[in-house]
This record gives C-alpha cells, structure tokens and sequence, in this order.
C-alpha cells in the first residue's frame, strides 16, 4: 500500500486531537482510502504534553526541524496557530518539499499570498479546510462544489466565542463582562479574548472566504472591523422588541467594490442564521445558478476541526489536493487586489437609540435631521423605560447610506435634548 | 488548453439549464480550471425543444446513439430522469467509454450497484452530486468533507415538493387537497404528484445517501415510506400548540441495523431543520469527530441543479472524480447489504391524538392500555374542540417502541369509547 507520511507541529487542543485521530482511527481511514496514513512525527515544545495524552515518546520531538526538513515526510500539518514561527515554519516545510495542511487563520490572512506563492515554485500544495468554519467543509464547497458560480455574497457567523458570548446575553439576558467571565471559565473564551471579542478572527476568515469565494487578494486589516465588545444589554433586548436577534457577522458582498466588514448586526429573528446558537458556526454563500445555501456546524474546537485536517490529509494522499491547487488558482499571484468600499459608502438598514429628554417636539427635530440626510424612517418605537429625565427611543430606518448615517447622527447628537451618544446597529436581512 | 467533450441526454428542465450554462458560461469555467469544456452534442427527442430554447439545431440530434457511442465524447451528462431507458443509456455509455454524470436518484437507487460496476470494469466514473439535495454539495461533504467520520445519523428534508406543501398548510392553514392543487398550477408539484408525495423521491434519495454515509447497499423499496397524502390539517395545528413542527424527513440512523426511514414527523419549533420552508431542502449529517452538521439550498430546480452538474464536470475535467471514483469505492461491490431495522423495532417518541366520546373516565382506560405496553406519556392535552359528542385528546410519550405503540393503539381503537382511528406521528428532536 501507499504510504503518506505524516509531521504534526503542534499538541495543542487541535494538534493533539489530530494526533489521537491518526492514532486510533489511522487504519481505518487508511483502509477506506487505499494510502496508509503514517504519523512519522511531531514536535511540541513542551514534550511533557505528549507524556499526558499517552502519546508515544518516540513520536514527539522538541525540535521543529526534524519534522521541517526530515526526507522521511510528505505533508506537515500545521497546528501551533498565530504568525510566527508558522510563517517561517511553512515555508521552510515548503522549501524542503513537505505539502501543507493549516488550520491557521491568523498566517493565512497575514502571509497567504508568500505561502502560496512558494508552494506553486516548489510544486507543493498548502489545504486549510480547517482555517474557517471548524468541521464545516465551506472551502470545498466555495472551490469545488460551487465551482461553477458567480458568488454573490459569502455572509456568517464565523466565531464561535462570540457567538457563544451574544447568544449566552440574549438568553439569559445577562452582561457582556459576566458572560465572557463564565466563557473564559468554561474554556470557551482564552484568557486574552481580544482576537475574538475585537473581531480580528472573524475578519481574517473573511478574508479568506474572500479569496476563495471571489478570487480577489484581500488585505484583512483593511477590513471594516467591529467586535462585541461595546455590544449592551439594552442592543439585543430592543432588537428583540423589534423582532430581530443580534449576531456578530462577517459580511461579503460583491458589486462594484467588493463590500467586506465584520461587526455586530441584527438579523430578523426568522433568518437561518438568526437560529445558529452557542458555539456553532453557518455561512451563507449565494451564488449564481445555485441561490441561497447555508453550511452549519462547530466551528472549532478540537473535534470538528480534527475532522477538516484530516480531510485535507485524504484530499492529499489521493493526489487531488495538488490537482486542485494546480488547477484552481487560489490565493493566485494574479488575482487583483480587492477594490473595497469604504464603510462610508454601504447601504444597509440601521437601528438606532437615542437617549432623549422627555418632552415635546424632540421627535420632529430628529426626524428633520434624518430627513435632511435623505435617511427614511421605517419605524419608531418609545419602551417605557425612564433613566431620571432621559427615556430611550428606538428608531429603524429604510435602506440608506452610512456615511448620511454618520453625518445625520453627528448632528443628532449635538441637538441639547441628546443626553448621550446614540448607538447604532446596521440590519442585514 | 486540454479539452471536455460533453454530451448531454435531455433538454428537460434541468437539461436545458445545463446546456445555456455551458454555452454562456463554459468559456468563463474553462479559463477557471484550464480544461477548455466543450458541448459537444445535445440529444433530445422532441428537437423543437433545441429551437425555442435558441440552441444551435448543429448541436442536436434526436439519435440518443450519437451521443453514448461518438467517439468524439468524454462524458455524458444524463438529465432524462426515470429508469428506462436511462440505465440502458447509461451503460451503453459506460461502455462505450464515457464517464457519466448524473442527476438521476430514480435509476441510481434501483439499478446503482450494476451502473457502478459497469463503470469500475471500463475504468470510467460515475458522478451524482446534483442527485440528492440539487445544488446543495451534499455528497461531496459526505463523501470527502466528512470522510475521516463515522456517519452517525443523516437526516432531513430531501424533497422540495412535498416541503413546499407542509409549509403551505402550516403557514395558511389549508387543506393538503387545495395546497397540492394550487403547487401544481405553480409547477412546483408534477401532474403526477406520487412520487413526491407518498415518499419514492424520499426514499430514492436516503438509498443514495446511506450507500454514500453509511457505506452499505441499500434496496431503497425496502425503506419504511409514509408520504404526505394522509397528513391532516389538524395534524399541523395540534402540533404546533405542543411547539412542533410537521416536515417529510428522510430519516438514516446507524446501529446495529440500520433505522432508515421517510415520514412525517414532528420537530420541535427550535429545530434547524423546522425552520427550512418552501422548496428548499435542508440534511443533517452527524459524524465523529465532526458532530453536527447541516447543508441547506435550493433542493431542486434548474439552477441550483445545474450548479450541481457543473461541479461534477469540472471534477472529471480535473481528473479528481476519477480517483475518488477508484480509491472511495461508493456503492462498492463488496459493501454489505444493509441489515435494516423493522419499522416496528424502531424507537422514538410519539404524537398521538384520539378522538373519544366526552365522558368521564375515558383518559384512565387509555392510559391503562398505555401502561401494559410499558409507554409512558410525556403529556396530554384535551383542545377544546367539540365535534358532535367527541372530543380529541392529544399526547405526547416519551420514547417508546413502535411494535409496542401499535398494540397499544390496537388495543384503545377497540375500546367502545374511541370513536376513530387514532392518529400517530413519530417525533425526532
């Protein structure tokens, strides 16, 4: 039988549930597929971890070089996350003619273009079905199974903390700070949950999203970035009022310019994404012929994205892996850099929440202000819900342009029965 | 540039899409994947067809022979539906050299194991995406996302007809009768509604999904098949007050038999799939390690299935349906055939409503009977409505044996005091 032999960096959550996969399941896998999987070696720094997970000792080294540059390996699987060293580790595994399968967002984002680019030279693949959406196959679906599309918009939850965080807010109707306290004590959250809660993931997997799904080369700093971590209490509870639950979304849209952003966003409690709870994950790509369609499951941890490095180890012991990314130019030397709009000039639907003084006439001074932004009012609703001489008044607006948005609010909030900034939340639908 | 050379059978609704994609959009796909797709010939014995949809008359011939035995094609794309004759043209085709793509669930669950053999034998593939769940890649998830899975379970919502009709009955309140009338006018139900309706399409599909899951040879004649045309109105509304909601799944459990099954049942509200409405199709897959999963799009159709189509092009165009096909041998020749579970063997929790004579004492003599069987009921409701001197009474039981079930239900319809047939509901969750 065929062998490929397999390097592993890393015996974090994944590396280590990858490990035990190859372990335990290997042979079976190996059967089904007519390649003998072989796990050949791994390195970990703390070499004590593999002595907890009962991993054999004679399998790990503290040395990534013996996995990098070692004759005896086909493809390193890269499980140690963040920029560096995995930048340089890849491109050394590369280098030494070693395939690549990456869970790792955050190098993608940041260095997909040089990976890429150095794997083409050598005649290496690199797969990352594991970098976005855990166990959700939404790479292959994007690449293969919507090949023949024109993708029109690639749009979902792609953070699970997050998405645990807001929906933990919206049951229990508790705080953003409580709720991140009990994630982090759950494991949920990390001890520093900034590249989740600011929203720095989910940009970074939208930027790949964007490159698969629309061929473009993204900078994902460049992109609108919003987090939860200003997201109140009041937000989803009279977004609820109104019928629409509050998620954090990654949204891509192509037009003109390509429309890319990350930020809190109220859905109409009916839409499918509007259901995904807890730590999972959906995205929906739409596409032409195809139409709507959404891919649901656990977007992390150590299990679901387990099953997604894996399939890209199959996809490279059968040899279609390399036709593929031969073939079908992801992350491309030539694919144009991303034209994207500023987020001045989307159009989107907006929620708004004024804190107003409590009298007569305050209502007309805003709508006259909203209508001199050429901003149409959807609806307005008062909750009773007086704070001294100030009650909130919730407004939703038609579809209109953020920067007239901004510009009307700027001087909204300058008006003297304006007691505190007023907040506003864009609506997808 | 390396060329495809397509033919395709049928200028049917799918077919036609088909056709104007690769005519439209074929050159666009070529440059995409560096193989130059070429449609070659079209066969279609109504050749009007050809001129009011403004394909060229060079292209088409009504001789189905010029198509499978030409030697100038690659592939034929097999869009006619039905048995006959497209298993003989498929295996004509096969013969002759040609890979296959098809759309067609019909022939592949009744004659699939004898298309696939053919194929292995002249080293030519057979591909099936767009025959379950039209543009939603389903198979290939199965297939490839999830292949380092055990497939624990798939189930969900494979026919867009007949979920076209339960969300019309749900959401107007009407009659199965004047709602299938209505989706035929609408196109969306054929003038021969059976094989929607009473679960063919259904159990069609789930053979296919089991041989791909689950990796054994199903007989889909023999998967339990309820369809929709008994499904009352009051089924819908009674159910709805206990927080469920009424779909057609296609149901495949792995164990020591396999439960496979197509029914109406009942999903509490907060269930992904309660929320697929209209034609759309929605199937959940759970794996280890991968957990739960859900793809959902546009079941059927002529743009989402072409999407389907197209993909299954381009993997032979590639060259990778071609090793999926020889290393993951799908309806293998060796898989054993399924041990399938009796409908009476199989466990799962019930809906049941009775319709008995408004006296005292009634509830207590039920669940008696309820009680012997070893059922035990999860809660009961009597709505207040009155016909003549009946009343309904609706429960809902914990999970109990259906063998068991139906004594009991035996046993109470001959009580004195039930005055119809009692009406059962299996409930998933």
């Amino acid at each position: 039988m065929k062998q490929l032999r397999i390097g592993l960096l890393g015996l974090g959550t994944i590396g280590s549930g990858v490990a035990k996969m190859l372990l335990k399941e290997g042979k079976r896998l190996s059967k089904k597929i007519g390649v003998e999987l072989v796990l050949a070696r791994i390195a970990e720094i703390n070499v004590k971890r593999a002595q907890e997970l009962k991993i054999p000792a004679s399998l790990v080294t503290a040395n990534a070089d013996e996995v990098l540059t070692a004759p005896d390996i086909d493809v390193v699987i890269e499980l140690i996350g963040g920029i560096h060293p995995a930048r340089e580790f890849i491109l050394k595994a590369l280098n030494s003619g070693k395939h690549i399968v990456t869970a790792n967002k955050a190098v993608l984002a940041a260095h997909g273009k040089e990976i890429f680019t150095t794997a083409r030279k050598v005649g290496k693949c690199v797969t990352f079905e594991a970098s976005v959406g855990g166990g959700i196959p939404i790479i292959a679906a994007l690449r293969d199974g919507f090949v023949a599309n024109r993708i029109e918009s690639i749009f979902g939850i792609v953070n699970g903390t997050t998405n645990y965080i807001l929906t933990q807010m919206t049951s229990a109707g508790a705080r953003y700070e409580d709720v991140l306290a009990e994630a982090q004590r759950l494991g949920y959250a990390e001890r520093d949950p900034s590249s989740d809660v600011e929203g720095h993931d989910s940009t970074n997997k939208l930027a790949i999203l964007a490159k698969v799904g629309f061929g473009v080369n993204v900078d994902a700093t460049k992109i609108h970035r919003e987090g939860i971590v200003d997201v109140q209490i009041e937000d989803i509870n009279d977004a609820r009022g109104m019928g629409y639950t509050l998620k954090l979304l990654a949204i891509g849209k192509r037009g003109k310019k390509l429309d890319l952003r990350v930020h809190p966003t109220l859905l109409p409690q009916k839409h499918p994404l509007a259901a995904i709870n807890g730590v999972f994950n959906a995205i929906c790509v739409t596409g032409d012929p195809v139409g709507e369609t959404m891919l649901y499951g656990r977007g992390a941890g150590q299990q679901p994205t387990s099953s997604a490095v894996l399939a890209d180890v199959v996809d490279i012991a059968l040899g279609r892996a390399q036709v593929t990314f031969r073939s079908l130019d992801t992350f491309a030397d030539d694919s144009p850099p991303a034209r994207l709009l500023d987020i001045r000039e989307i159009t989107c639907r907006y929620f708004l929440r004024f804190t107003v003084i409590d009298r007569y006439g305050v209502l007309a001074k805003i709508c006259g202000i909203m209508g001199k932004y050429r901003i149409s009012i959807a609806s307005i609703v008062q909750p009773e819900r007086r704070n001294g001489n100030t009650v909130p008044m919730i407004m939703m607006t038609h579809q209109a342009n953020e920067g007239a948005m901004r510009k009307a609010l700027g001087e909204i909030d300058r008006l003297d029965v304006i007691k505190k900034k007023s907040r506003f939340l864009r609506v997808e639908s």
